[in-house]
Parts: structure tokens; sequence; C-alpha cells
């Protein structure tokens, strides 16, 4: 099968489905995105994803996308490395944790922190923010709690529960370590300090296969 | 395997995956909580699932919680009734329009509509609601598509597509025709007269095997 890969250095969840790919050592053609020209916008691209987001896993004719999605097309096709688990049990309880992820965790990162200090409105209400910023440690608990019993979100392997939740933390931990996060006191630039099992589980990950060939080139500018 | 299934009448969570157990044809023990009583906040329960959420498919000593997490186990233990394809690509395709509804659309209904009119508050901005109610309909224009292409949200077949989107669209229509919301004008009420591809496909789900059993039974009193 011969895969292209559409997505935008700095998407959390482009970032996601290269991880998958290049963890599985999956071959594929690499389309990098301009946002900065909105070519995500552009007819050629929405033809393949009408909602204009990356990432888009292109294989022939069919362009699939959702990340999560993209992901568990990958574990099917290539089971080798397998993300999904081998049991029924250990299917379910990966899919458990990617849905805790995406439901309890993720839009607390992404709509309440990582958009308003990226776009500039964080400043308007420095208050919410650090409302938000102290829900982050609530909603990291689960996390916490169960890197501390095994060192992958899902035992003791690395599964989809890993490569879907370490780029929207990653995103978070870059943006907390700007000045106006610093200035308005979130605290969240201390994450792996002050959860100390997650902090364990970043290094870690950061040392996968594929990790350095998936970060997001421009953040190393 | 024996499995006993948790659930609260009218969660369209808990509905997922007893509709799920159903269609496949699992046999389970039906544990149903009293929200009443607050059963699913009792320490007995919160032992299986910390969040005090059903679904619980508890399955030996293993309790198993997120209803799209629960279809996925089902699905690898019980392949014979499937729900997620049979080659990666069709597992891809399903996997997307699972992600489309949990992404972009059931929070709509959920937060956005039927909470607020369960819980008494629409009425005090009926504006927002009607903004909200404005969404549903745009919210709703891929499946509207997809259905007018393929009689079922991922194909010709019934998938976890299908199985997701029709409890949160069910309890939409239920509490869409409550007076305060014809009062407020939603427009709700007649959502299968207007998308007419969703309407037929309503119609279709409402005989699919499992449908009668899973069914919430305090709706029918």
């Amino acid at each position: 099968m011969d895969h292209e890969l559409f997505w935008i250095s700095g998407s959390p969840y482009a970032w996601r489905a290269q991880l998958a790919l290049e963890y599985k050592g999956v071959p594929y053609v690499s389309r990098r995105l301009d946002a900065g020209k909105q070519e995500h916008r552009a007819s050629a691209f929405l033809a393949l994803n009408p909602r204009g987001k990356v990432p888009v896993l292109k294989t022939g004719d069919t362009a699939l996308y959702e990340s999560v999605a993209i992901i568990a097309f990958l574990d099917r096709a290539y089971p080798d490395v397998p993300l999904l688990g081998h049991t029924a049990q250990e299917h379910g309880h990966i899919w458990q944790r990617v849905s805790e992820f995406e439901n309890y965790t993720r839009d607390l990162f992404d709509v309440e922190i990582v958009r308003p200090l990226l776009r500039g409105y964080a400043k308007d209400n420095p208050g919410a923010m650090r409302a938000s910023a102290a829900r982050v440690y609530d909603a990291l608990g689960w996390m916490e709690q169960a890197l501390s019993i095994t060192p992958y979100l899902a035992g003791d392997d690395i599964t989809a529960a890993d490569i879907v939740a370490l780029p929207n933390i990653q995103m978070l931990r870059r943006v907390a370590v700007r000045p106006e996060a610093i200035e308005m006191e979130l605290g969240l630039e201390d994450l792996g300090a002050r959860l100390p099992a997650l902090g364990a589980w970043l290094s870690r990950m950061e040392t996968v296969r594929g990790y350095d060939a998936a970060y997001p080139p421009h953040w190393r500018s």
C-alpha cells in the first residue's frame, strides 16, 4: 500500500498519526501543509477532508481522516507492531484509555489552555486561565495513577493510548513556558515535577522509536 | 465469558453498549442502576468505575468502561456479527465515522441541548438555545450527506458508527418535543422531516435486532 500523510507542523493530531506511522515503521510520503498559507483550506485539500483538518492519510484513492481512525486503520493493516493489543481484553482496555484521554482530558488542554495562549486572548481573563490550569492537574490525575502502576498508559507496552496522549501533552508543555503563561502564574511549567509518574513517562516517550522523526520540525528552530 | 452490564435507563452511553450486546446476541446479566437513588455514586459502583459513569461491562474480575471501548472489546471478542468492518479500510472508515460523531456532533446535543432542557436551565437563555439548535442542523449535515449515499453511516451494513450515534439522536428527539422546547421554538421536533435521509435511517434503525430490548424501559411508561 502506498500512503501519503498530510500534516501541519505542530498539530498534535497530525503528530499522533505521524508517530504511529514512524513507530510502526510504515513507509509513507510526507505532505507537509503550510498553515500560514492556508493550504489546509485549499480546494485540493478540502476534497480530501471537507473539514479542512489534518491529519489525512491518503491510500490510493481513499482519504482517511480523524487521527484515532488513522491509528486504528494502521493497526489493522500492519499488525506486526501492535498498538491496540493482542487479546480482546487488552483491546478494550486500550480503547478505554484512548476514550478517557479524548473525553476527559484533551479539550481541557486544547480549548481552555492552548488556544487562548496561542491566539492571544488568554490575557483577557487570567482568572479563568488559572482556574483551567488547576483543572489540568485534576484531569491528569487518572494518568498519574495509571503510570504509577505500569510504565505506559495501558500496561507494559506502548499502545495507541500513549500515542494519542503524548502530542497534546507536549503541546500543553510548550505553551506553558510562554512568558505570558509564566506571568499569569498558571503553574503548568513543572508538570513532570508535580506529577512524577507522568514525568518519567514523558522521558520514556521521548526516546521511543520514531519520536525524533515525528517531532514538529518548526519547534526545533 | 460471563458479562454483567451496569446501566441507567435513558443514558445514551449505556444504551450504546446494551444495543451492541443485543445486536451481536451476546448473553449478559443486566444490572440496572437507579440514578434517583444515586446508585452510580455508591462505593460498590465507584470501585468498578471511579468516574461513577455508566456503562460498565464487568467480565470476570475486569471492569471495562467508556461505551466506545466496550463496543471495541465486544467486536474483538465476538467477531461473528462485525461492527467494525472486515478489512483494514472498512475498519478505518468506521472509526472515522465514530470519531466524527464523538468530536463534532455529540457534545452539541448533549451539552448544549439535552442537559439545559433536562436540568431546567434552558429557560434562562432561550436565544442561546435557539442558536445551539440551529447549529444542530449544521452538525448533522455530514450524517445527512453520508446517509443519502449509503443506508448506514459507514456503508451498506450497520456498524459501530450507527450504534454510537443512534442513542444520542433519540435522546435529542425526546427532549425536543418537551413543551418548553416547543415554546422556545427550537425547531428540533421535526428532525426526520427536515433531514430526510436521517429520517429514513432512524426508521431503519428502529427495526434493528435488539432495538426493542435495549430501548430505555422508563421511556415506555
